[in-house]
């Protein structure tokens, strides 16, 4: 559009022209200078409006500069999960953007998440406070955006079903970006959350189903689902429940080396390291360790650490690197006073799950549905069969006996699946496992020695137990060995630990991972390590 | 000498010899009668004698057949630090021998053990209850083996000294071998307990001085000192009070993977590993998956687990494996909330030490003195130094400031006297290291760019732990990681972490063993590792 000034009218006191052509002239310049009134008024118009909304909010929203710790005013942030406390209150805080969603141009709908927490947040257009511009950059948040928040905590008029804090809302006064997303998230948090059920398989026309190996090649998105939070805060608490239990029966913790002159336990199956100009070995097990720290005197010892196999097997329940709980403790008369106080920690794992992690136990349920984990109370106590009960009962079941020299994978399902019929139990004890099934440093039974003083325990028709009476004399241990295969001399240490004197002595080692996938029947366990290693996977 | 019975005297109807013969005949024969008698009352009385002595005591002691759980009778077993309340029981127990000393033929002066405790038995000959045979046996119990003694408790009419229960010593009843020595003792553990101070030294021209290198070949023993019982019995409780504190604010314990894809961190210095048909390397720390897990909002994380350092170091500090408490946490508005939690975390573990833990640490003191560690309580709080402080407080001692653009090992402990005679404190923090000092993942301060967001804790002049504020930021992230010469593209999948956005994060790396050696003045990090790992050790 030209510019209306340039056009100036001729003047009066020009000659020239007719009375009818200044008429028609005066005319056209009326036209003009009305035109050009119109144009003023409308610049002027949008220069007001422009003035009215140079954005009043601009210090309530945006981008904050690289967090560099530029200050500190010790303002009280609160945690998500305290927020139906605080009706009425204005509060601050970190969260996650879960989802934010526009509504018209006068309203964003935020979903705000904390760990295994999350709230509804409101942020409405009003005068002088939440500009237009505010709502716009507010609805455009990527979906796992950090953001600080500051609002008002509004008891809601109705629940809040899609917010796990459903009695208030926060109606929304600033709101900053802390941390943005470079590039797209591999998979949306509602994707990743979705019951893992037949059910729910036949959903999947409408909503995309997240595989296992993507989650895994994405684990710090897929961390970040109320699942995984919950998963990984029980295995936290099944550490501590079985340190507790130890602790308070006499255990001190070790920490035994991982890496070893000689391949521990067999040749087979070890990691080799280059260490220096030689080599070393990765531990199979604190097996040589702890049983050393009982020849040394202490009595009774536990390790929590990582136990890394190096067996090609692809399965749902092995892993290359898993963490081992693992006790060894002296024995007065009887191995099975060490098989007891394994029985008794796993008691005091599952109470303690069960008083103490319900609302977590139940998240987790609702991604992956489960009977819940039953073991059996009372006087009666867990059920403790004997290898050759369990035989029977499978061939009882129809397996034939002749398949049945160990119990395969198979097998010890269908054990597992008899026994809950039978005794309305997923935890058992089987006992007294043949002499050839275990490795050369198990203890024979005194009068049978085709059995040994040897036991396995399971969760829902899986091991997660293996243990026994060890052998504390050098000579039936060097003997036992050459009877293997293994020459004495290559483990010339171990052998020799119990040449000064070693009391009698068992324990046993327990698969973290395994617990929690089989108390969450979580079906695989990578599901239960943080970062998991398996013979195809060293990332993340 | 001649059988008497072949020179039958002749009869004395017999013709030919003088009466005066026959008179010495007769003195001669009656001579060879009585000694004849005397010879079978000797004989008779052996014989008796050996009837009355068949033994009555082989029930009382002996070889115990090996262990194989054969019965359970249930008989309690009580610990020989109960015993000082036990005076007038009759009480049964398991022990180390440490020392058997045979007095006369009539007694045996036995000093038993367990762990940290020790009492002294006595076996006396009594009639119908303790033979000389059974005094024999005892007195030459090798020291070390492990015996089952059953016996009376009774008060000490002196304290015995040579015990830890100085107030009762036990009357054997019944002793019997449980485990035997086979081979000899490597040191003996009155050896291997003897002060480790100068002025000891000079008395070894009378006792043999055990090395620390024959201690390590000899573990299993060097570890039944009292000084080593209580030396990892601390490392215990060192471990439970980190966990303690974290647990009551907020953390939750993870578990990384030590098998990693790629070299962590720096290519340098780290143990590659033969995994399958490829390769994988041991972590260098729990850095990179604590930091994910940040990013996975786990929010405040912590693990204790093995760090491995392919370093060449033969030195009194360093290991090739030891045990790393770490943490991370996010960070609110600034990072001395992280270091402010630090803090708080030593405080506990010193707190906790002392108030509960005198009498061990008394213990290990008695073999290797030292100052009590001491650290400031009350509103001033521990001395907090800057970096520019600290070189400030060389530089006034006479160091020259050229010579410290980094404190090497010599001036930390320079600084470490300097601060004691100043402050009366031998725990201490620096902070803002220059940013060229630190990995490149810390954050740099921001105003002064040379300067970082870090900081280094300190124990008697020793650097124990190292942390910082992280850069959460991907794009300032990879910046960095070409300024140090680390190629991006090297850590994707870490670098990728954080373009899913994360919060503001810090945290630290602490060194279990240094911790536990400078508390206690143990002077070689070797002592405060159960089976200590170095360019030179592997075994045992």
């Amino acid at each position: 559009m030209a510019d209306p000034q340039e056009q100036v009218p001729p003047t009066e006191e020009s000659t020239g022209p007719s009375k009818s052509e200044l008429k028609k002239r005066a005319k056209e310049l009326e036209k003009q200078k009305k035109a050009a009134e119109k144009a003023a008024r409308q610049e002027e118009q949008a220069a007001k409006q422009a003035a009215t909304e140079v954005d009043f909010a601009t210090e309530f929203y945006g981008a904050l500069p690289l967090h560099q710790s530029q200050t500190r005013p010790r303002l009280p942030r609160i945690q998500i999960f305290s927020l139906s406390t605080r009706d009425g209150q204005t509060v601050l805080f970190r969260a996650r953007v879960q989802t934010s969603r526009l509504q018209g141009n006068k309203m964003v709908f935020l979903n705000l998440r904390q760990r295994g927490d999350s709230v509804q947040a409101l942020v409405i257009a009003t005068p002088e406070k939440i500009s237009k511009q505010m709502i716009k950059w507010a609805g455009s948040l990527a979906d796992e955006s950090i953001v600080l928040v500051q609002g008002l905590v509004k008891r809601s008029p109705e629940p809040i079903k899609s917010a796990t804090v459903q009695d208030v809302e926060v109606q929304v006064a600033q709101i900053h970006l802390i941390s943005g997303i470079d590039g797209r998230l591999p998979f949306s948090l509602d994707d990743a959350s979705r019951p893992d059920t037949e059910e729910a398989a036949d959903d999947d026309r409408q909503f995309s189903r997240v595989l296992l190996d993507t989650r895994l090649n994405n684990r710090v998105v897929d961390l970040r689902t109320q699942t995984n939070q919950a998963v990984f805060k029980l295995q936290s608490v099944i550490g501590d429940l079985f340190r507790q239990h130890l602790s308070s029966n006499g255990f001190i913790e070790i920490h035994s080396p991982k890496l070893q002159g000689a391949a521990t336990e067999s040749g087979a199956s070890v990691f080799k390291v280059g260490y220096f100009k030689g080599s070393a070995f990765l531990a199979q097990s604190p097996q040589l360790a702890k049983q050393m720290a009982i020849a040394a005197d202490f009595e009774r010892v536990y390790e929590i650490g990582p136990v890394f196999r190096a067996e090609d097997s692809n399965t749902h329940r092995h892993l290359t690197e898993f963490m081992g709980l693992d006790l060894e403790m002296t024995i007065e008369e009887h191995y099975h006073e060490v098989m007891e106080l394994l029985d008794g920690l796993f008691l005091s794992i599952f109470r303690g799950l069960k008083a103490n992690y319900s609302a977590e136990i139940a998240t987790v349920g609702l991604q992956f549905p489960a009977d819940e984990f039953k073991w059996r109370e009372g006087p009666e106590g867990t059920l403790k069969l004997t290898f050759r009960q369990a035989i029977d009962m499978l061939v009882e079941d129809g397996v034939p006996r002749e398949d049945l020299d160990d119990i395969n994978t198979e097998n010890e399902k269908r054990l597992g699946r008899l026994v809950k019929a039978k005794y309305d139990t997923d935890y058992f004890i089987i006992d007294k496992f043949p002499i050839e099934l275990r490795p050369f440093y198990t203890m024979p039974d005194a009068e049978d020695p085709t059995v040994s003083n040897s036991y396995d325990f399971f969760m829902r028709g899986e091991e997660i137990l293996s243990g026994a009476q060890r052998i504390h004399d050098p000579n039936v241990l060097a003997e036992k060995m050459r009877g293997k295969g293994v020459d004495p001399d290559s483990m010339k240490g171990y052998l020799d630990a119990f040449r000064m004197g070693c009391a009698p002595h068992g324990g046993g080692g327990i698969g973290l991972e395994r617990v929690l996938m089989l108390f969450l029947k979580l079906n695989n366990i990578r599901r239960a390590s943080m970062f998991p290693r398996d013979p195809k996977r060293l990332e993340p």
